[in-house]
């Protein structure tokens, strides 16, 4: 069932056809009723959260349900045994140290003349964080997308997520959210959740910058309120490229490709190997995983409709292929996987080596795990610290400074046909003139 | 005809109305025939970029001619005199000066264990930058996009723009082009332009990252292409608020009012100052410069609209007002400018002191004049570097360092019910015991 494919030309078709796997979606339609919810919820505030709630997770709630409450938040501790505390506790420690690297920071810069230029580095306001709810409610997404908006230094972070079904928000979640220093969550979710976000309503405040993962309906109400406000980035279904040689583990890499494909029908999981032999033992293996898969049907799905193996002729091949794709996750299970970095031009996270699984960086490792997908990584990075943060460039000009290069300006200045710009400069240095 | 409000709701209302002043405008009707020209040059190719071209800049070119000629590029060198020539290369080199500060760099870390995180970062493959024609051919725009990507060492950068009256494109934004890096002009404008960059055509090939300003139709054509490619921001009117005191000359903050305001009908110019003399006397000066304006009309019309004096109580309530309104440019034209910064929390751009009109910036302080419009600034910065580098996270684990890490991931992956995850480090886990 997971074909394998020998010819470049082939493959480079395949690995197109994959990446472009949800371009086909009816989206216009879709958008039609996301734009109405946005408006809706942009003129009526909860009374619109409400009624969609109840339209579209049959879940009737009241205005004062809207907000978590704080003995629903201390609940969720007795709720989640001291393992998982443990583990999500190692999580965030982990995740902070790494967002608090190279986080940029305010600079000025005296030039001659009394010059000075710089930037001033400001965390937003307030920042939003959509988490869904369901089969891909996790507590892990919270931490990743919380911790840089925490090390960025945002002031109030809220959190907004489906009101779940009986047994209510996933208390797994509550507790990340909590260890990660959001204390405002919301019991919304889908459209309506990011029209409360970017507009706000009387219940939920406004803020500056959406980020998180959602179903199509989330990330289209994302794309129609950007410029609004700020968002992370349009995410797709996730994938992995794996670039495996023959000291690679067949059991391994089939696991970390049934890892990806798990995930979602939509995921895409491709292994691009010189060794033939490792192709067919991988498709065995990841046949044999399939039967007693706890998550078969889907996992299946995927793997029929986006599981790809390629046979390549040499790892620089399963490189250059690589970068036509621009995976979100890249594996090198290779021998020399810092050899190969240096090929490769677009790739979300690059995981090095044949005891660094991708699960590595979806839970502890530190670096985001929120990336670019569907080619993206072509222009786009992982969510950071730098979602949270702006900057203003500093600019002060001394009289001799403006003297020195008024003629300069006032010359593109009125080549450009602006006179006031030309004015500007011109009637202070004519003022210069009379002070000397 | 500029008027003084020294009421604080009065001056908050107007100051929401300025902000919000794009928001009408009936963007749905114009966004289905956006649409419509992206698909069909996304279907036609070249042809369809002919039969836009023809229709709405009422030109008729051949598919030869979309891409500007050498001997073109080379004859805009005879159409600008030295003067102009100089300032362009004056401002390269500043811009080029400031945008390599602080660019960002590949890092790894090594920790214990062999454990290896780091960035890696690297530029786009290919950059597409869009120039308004008309009015608005601006070379300083050329500089401003163009720059920030050869910094960022983007091997291949496109410009496209309007095909322009009979005269062609102005000869000052070809020479610009040149000195920024730029080899490949095609002459196309609108939604055709920015379908070709994201789609390409047999004679466009198709970009990463598209940058620059445009009309509503361009913008509208960026938001819908995002995702598709990575763009700079959706760029509305320009702005400047200045904070006055009264050591400040009426007849500079009036200029610089003007300077705004004689950008498009659109723009919007406001002061906030607590010298209500000052006030006065600022908006007496507007009116008498207006009176020979080159721009009369449309200044007029900015100023009538979007033109706004707030006598304020103090410089702390005008931070306030200016951080609601995050402005995109603001002057601070009073004493102790550097002691107001700190109380500025959102401006694109911040111009200090008496002698820094925002000319300086816009042609060539150095930072960039492309900046975050509409309140954008609360959560966007200038165009830069970034635009055009993206990053891979990069993560080596050990088998030492996954054997100690193993149980807290298999722990959250369970959490999560993914099954496939907690096998992709339990395998490894068991074969390192194995090992052992």
């Amino acid at each position: 069932m997971l074909r394998i494919i020998t010819q470049r030309a082939d493959a480079e078709a395949e690995l197109r056809r994959i990446c472009d796997r949800t371009q086909d979606e009816q989206v216009v339609h879709k958008e039609a009723t996301v734009r109405e919810v946005l408006q809706t919820v942009k003129r009526q505030g909860d009374r619109a959260l409400l009624h969609y709630t109840a339209e579209f997770d049959q879940k009737t709630l009241k205005v004062e349900e809207l907000r978590v409450s704080g003995s629903e938040l201390d609940a969720a501790y007795q709720q989640v045994n001291k393992d998982l505390l443990d583990a999500i506790q190692l999580a965030c420690r982990q995740i902070e140290a790494f967002h608090r690297q190279r986080v940029p920071k305010s600079w000025v810069q005296f030039g001659t003349d009394d010059i000075v230029l710089g930037k001033r580095y400001t965390p937003v306001d307030r920042a939003g964080i959509y988490i869904p709810g369901g089969r891909a409610a996790y507590p892990s997404t919270v931490l990743m997308n919380a911790i840089p908006a925490k090390v960025a230094g945002v002031p109030r972070i809220a959190m907004v997520t489906p009101p779940g079904s009986e047994k209510g928000i996933n208390p797994a979640v509550l507790v990340a959210a909590q260890e990660a220093g959001i204390q405002e969550i919301y019991r919304v979710g889908g459209a309506q959740a990011i029209a409360a976000l970017a507009y706000g309503t009387e219940t939920i405040p406004k803020v500056d910058v959406i980020t998180g993962p959602g179903n199509i309906y989330v990330t289209l109400a994302k794309k129609l309120v950007y410029g609004t406000v700020g968002i992370d980035s349009l995410a797709g279904p996730s994938e992995v490229l794996i670039i495996a040689d023959s000291g690679a583990n067949p059991i391994h890499v089939a696991t970390d490709m049934l890892a990806q494909a798990e995930h979602d029908p939509l995921a895409a999981a491709i292994l691009l190997t010189p060794d033939s032999a490792l192709a067919r033992k991988v498709a065995a293996e990841v046949e044999r995983q399939l039967v007693n898969h706890p998550r078969r049907l889907l996992t299946e799905k995927a793997i029929a409709h986006y599981g790809l193996v390629v046979v390549v002729s040499s790892l620089a091949e399963a490189a250059e292929l690589s970068n036509q794709f621009a995976p979100e996750h890249l594996e090198l299970e290779i021998t020399e996987p810092w050899d190969l970095v240096n090929q490769i031009r677009h790739a979300g996270a690059i995981f090095l080596g044949y005891s660094t699984p991708e699960a590595v960086g979806d839970y502890l490792a530190g670096p985001n795990h929120t990336l670019p997908t569907s080619g993206a990584a072509r222009y786009a990075s992982a969510l950071g610290v730098e979602t949270f943060l702006k900057h203003s460039s500093l600019i002060q000009y001394s009289p001799t400074a403006l003297n020195k290069m008024g003629n300069a300006i006032i010359t593109l200045a009125e080549t450009e046909g602006l006179n006031s710009h030309a004015d500007s400069v011109r009637l202070r240095i004519e003022n210069r003139t009379d002070d000397a």
